[in-house]
């Protein structure tokens, strides 16, 4: 037995409760009191190893009495729990056997940011993008019946992530099929932004809860008062006190759909929570429980800023301020960047609108939302509507921006393709996060884009090589009449002076950063930076390479790379996107198409497997692809040239 | 004025009140006696055209009065009408200028099976796929109120449609904006297949109604037999029966969306029909009108069987039987081999299930859901949630085999990698309909699957040559433990031998089909055979191919290709995709990856723009991936590349 009251709440956690809790199995046994003492050691730990890593705050801390209770009620690992998105599980993680490995969050080969069926038996589903909790639990519950075997499965989506349609494709279904899985609406009137969309609107109406709950009230008092008038009232009453029951709950649109509806319950409160799951893991059949809880609940600084606490860089817990900002003025992020670029195209064309799947302030569309509230869009969690409806708004001649992180983007491929660029429509994509994202690790880096762009007839493909040419070819992007898509990575800029306005880039057209005789290095996005350098330092080797920054990867720049091609017989491609079909493949596929020959190419970018968790700089270190990376494979090719040269004239 | 009494209906059109109909402004003065007549001479024209040219009958009957209900209240093409999917809109077509040209439906140069911005000012917004309407919709009510224009917006979506997770977040959204739109829900029970999900339950019991009307008439009823008891009771009377008509009047479910519920209406009767719209026009805000039609409506053969008259190839009007049915014995369909094969390997294995997301039918899986109903999961359209569905299936030990058309699994684009491969489940994704699929035109071809699946890690991906190999890849994708892929196409088989039992073969192995010496041709999928006759005929010429049936475009035959490279410095690929990032772009990739140089590569597969409607042989022969087409690349590399070869030694 844990005696809870000997350890009050502190933050240094080695002696308080959590320190005795390895795996839910403990705290099972814990009383009430022991599991507050509980859930304040975990924010404790929580806020702490975020302050120094990094990572998604807010949430997590919103879900710390949600977590315990789950665990205390459901039979975990045998009863499967599914976090969606997995950005609030850090409390599951602390208290499912990974609490003295916690301190690893997110760095290189440590635990990830979100669940991962790698690292524990109770992380059922990996998971990082929003929405699929329900789909997933539902397999799960399926499979579970055709094995005929008997366990519990939950799934945890926030409100945010119930405005994707996947999350209704699995609602929509599960409601029908009628088996046994409960979910739990984890409702804290948020997905990253504020939410929004008619089922938003829904659960704040059930939230209040006032018109229902009046309108029961008296009915059932005026059905009181009647006097009595024999068996045909009598009978009446109770049936229509029966119907009015059914149609009046709160939650009628989850009944509806075949769900059970429970709650509203209050987040944290770990009694309540723990008495009503305990009712609901009696139930049978299709189960949603609708939970309120606070984003960045227990931490003053997040409670007041939870959209600043979502995703958040190392700070001082003591001030909720950023740790150490940097002495020398650090360059502008792409994403602000962006945000200032778009905010003066817009002042130029009042045809412009913007567009965002929950993602204002992540991609910077927050001056632009102000200035230009009426041509800003923030459509929740949907990258599908976002998209056709883009495309609906470019039919009648508005000119729209989707801005979306590279990664996201994904969730709308067949958009792009069939109502995007089959119409070839002017949309315009800012894929930010494009390349590695770092800590968030495989579900968010956007490593494909450049291959999954460029196979869809229409479309141009550009990525700057840095800040001030994100501005031009943003430009350029909206000026050119066609589907046009710019990636940009995450994270600071590179320093160059931006020019006072941005201008279009011709479209279709790199540019020779230096001339050199020995190779052709063709970099695109990133890389070009790291490229140059590169050549700087193999000049001292007597290592002369012409430096191309390829600016689009759609169209090429057919002229240039021609004339590349009479002038050398080696070249090096370099990209931070996946290898299968990214942008070297475009250069081996116009060498093809132009029947040339004798031309040894050599790709750099990232081999066909997923790239784990680390820094960006860790990352692109380990895929070659940073300075030493391309320095080296430019000596490389130059050791290796000779000889295979031979060998091919054989 | 139409004196539409003289003509009755009639099959030849020539004289009937339709030869008089242009555009929409040539109805709107009909009396609904014309109408009728011309709804009946509609019906006549597009059975007589589609029975000759194929196409999407049944679905497009149950709309003819609904088409021209909505062009006769709503002021056309002022007045935006998108239809969803777009095969229901051959009355539409019919009434918007096409007439005259209406027998080329579907025909090379002719006009299209779908909606199309190109065709008509009327076709606002193309499509192919379900469930874009409300989200385009939506785009352009915004765009309308952003110009400051005013217009109706109105959508017209099937029930089948409403499932997809796309049309939830354009609900989700327009409920919410409040702005001016209609949508027009075409419930007919069905949408490809029956209908499946709590919307669609849901929908059932608005239909019937029965429950909600009983309720407000006993309510009402009861409250008129309450003996007035002063002000009280008549205020709550007032207000109760305010709050039950907001609470059980049908469609409270979309009410709770932010949608004024209109229905539910009988779709087949003009003068309810037209009265409805009349004020529905007048209405503001988003508006649900639910429409009740019947699939196949008008032609009996259809209304019997509307799932065969869906997508239905030439037939006898008379009889509703397939036209001439061929003398020789039709090789099976790849989609037949398919059902067969699955149903195998079900029986072998207890754990294998089926997924289809609305296409038992059209992906084969009728055996299979007769066999083994409880193994057999039909998601409606919701291609997001059958992936992510079988990954959680697949967490738990089941083999999920998702059966899908090529070009809509592109909806499940982030599901595959994000859900499947990441998690590496052993998920199989038997793709039909890939590549060209003829007369549903450039909406419906798989041409991008091989480049989109081939660079997600972990992806296994494989065309079959022929039927019998496809029944040894399903063998070998259950069989392997990871996910993995098979594209095959549409139409029959090549006619091969079957063997009797599929079984698997070695991963990642491709095979040599004939020995030559003057280069190799490396072929995948369905133009395999061609390459062989081509080789065949190239013999006569002097010129020896060796040709490859490469198998697998994903793991490539590493030591076959390095085999292949040593003996031969030309290589022609053939594939029926798209050539961005594609299967020839595989084998450069494998090239430059080993470091061999001097090879003559030329690839052969679909050039970079979306190919237009005709036959498949037609669009075979277009792209030059027929055995003509390889012929003459052969031989044009064999003249070419004696000067070429030359200049890559200079």
């Amino acid at each position: 037995m844990f005696i809870s009251s000997m350890n009050p709440v502190k933050k240094n956690n080695s002696g308080g409760i959590l320190s005795r809790i390895q795996f839910p199995e403990d705290i099972r046994m814990l009383d009430i009191g022991d599991l507050t003492l509980l859930a304040s050691d975990i924010r404790s730990a929580i806020i702490e190893t975020v302050s120094r890593t990094g990572g998604h705050l807010a949430s997590s801390l919103g879900t710390v009495e949600l977590t315990l209770a789950v665990h205390k009620v459901f039979d975990t690992p045998k009863d499967r729990v599914i976090w969606d998105v997995g950005h609030q599980a850090y409390a599951h993680k602390l208290i499912t056997g990974r609490r003295d490995v916690f301190s690893t969050l997110r760095q290189k080969g440590g635990i990830s940011g979100f669940p991962k069926r790698e690292e524990s038996p109770y992380d059922v589903f990996n998971v990082g993008h929003s929405s699929t909790s329900i789909s997933a639990a539902s397999g799960i519950a399926e499979a579970r019946d055709l094995k005929k075997e008997r366990f519990k499965v939950v799934a945890i989506i926030g409100d945010g992530s119930m405005t994707a349609g996947l999350a209704f494709e699995g609602l929509n279904w599960s409601g029908d099929r009628k088996k046994d899985l409960v979910i739990i609406l984890n409702d804290n009137e948020m997905s990253i932004s504020p939410n929004v969309g008619a089922l938003s609107s829904y659960l704040n109406h059930i939230m209040t809860g006032q018109t229902a709950n009046k309108i029961r009230k008296d009915i059932r008092n005026f059905l009181k008062t009647i006097p009595s008038i024999g068996e045909q009232v009598l009978e009446f009453s109770r049936r229509a006190e029966e119907s009015l029951k059914a149609l009046i709950v709160p939650g009628a649109l989850f009944e509806d759909l075949g769900f059970t509806y429970v709650g509203p319950l209050e987040g944290h409160r770990l009694d309540h929570l723990i008495r009503n799951l305990e009712d609901v893991r009696n139930m049978e059949g299709p189960v949603l429980v609708h939970v309120i809880t606070r984003k960045g609940k227990g931490y003053k600084f997040a409670e007041a800023e939870p959209l600043r606490f979502h995703g958040i860089c190392p700070f001082s817990p003591e001030t909720g301020k950023p740790a150490a900002a940097s002495e020398s003025p650090v360059p502008p992020s792409y994403t602000q960047v962006f945000g200032n670029t778009i905010v003066k195209l817009a002042r130029q064309n009042p045809r412009l609108v913007a567009i965002t799947a929950a993602m204002c302030e992540g991609t910077g569309l927050n001056a632009f939302a102000e200035e230009f509230p009426e041509r800003f869009f923030d459509v929740g969690i949907a990258e599908q509507h976002s998209v056709t409806f883009a495309a609906g708004l470019a039919t009648e001649g508005i000119l729209p921006v989707v801005a979306i992180y590279s990664s996201f983007l994904q969730r709308a491929y067949d958009q792009i393709l069939h109502d995007v660029c089959l119409q070839n429509l002017p949309v315009v994509f800012a894929l930010d996060r494009a390349g590695f994202v770092g800590e968030d690790g495989p579900t968010h880096h956007g490593l494909f884009d450049l291959s999954y762009l460029r196979s869809i007839p229409n479309m141009v493909v550009m990525a700057p090589k840095d800040e001030n040419e994100l501005q031009h070819m943003l430009h350029t992007a909206v000026a050119c009449g066609k589907p046009a898509a710019v990636r940009y990575p995450r994270g600071s800029g590179v320093g160059v002076t931006m020019d006072s306005q941005p201008f279009s880039l011709e479209l279709g057209k790199g540019e020779v950063l230096c001339e050199g005789g020995s190779l052709a290095i063709l970099a695109v996005g990133d890389p070009v930076h790291p490229a140059l350098t590169a050549a700087v330092q193999l000049r001292e080797e007597g290592i002369y390479a012409t430096v191309v920054n390829a600016r689009f990867v759609k169209p090429l720049d057919r002229e240039l790379l021609l004339r590349i091609v009479r002038s050398f017989k080696k070249i090096l491609t370099v990209e931070e996107n996946v290898l299968t079909g990214g942008f070297g493949s475009a250069i081996l596929e116009f060498l093809e198409e132009n029947d040339i020959h004798g031309i040894q190419v050599k790709r750099l970018g990232i081999r066909d497997e997923f790239a784990e968790q680390a820094t960006q700089a860790e990352q692109r270190r380990l895929y070659g692809i940073d300075e030493q990376g391309i320095a080296a494979a430019v000596r490389s090719m130059m050791n290796m040239g000779r000889s295979s040269q031979m060998e091919a004239c054989l």
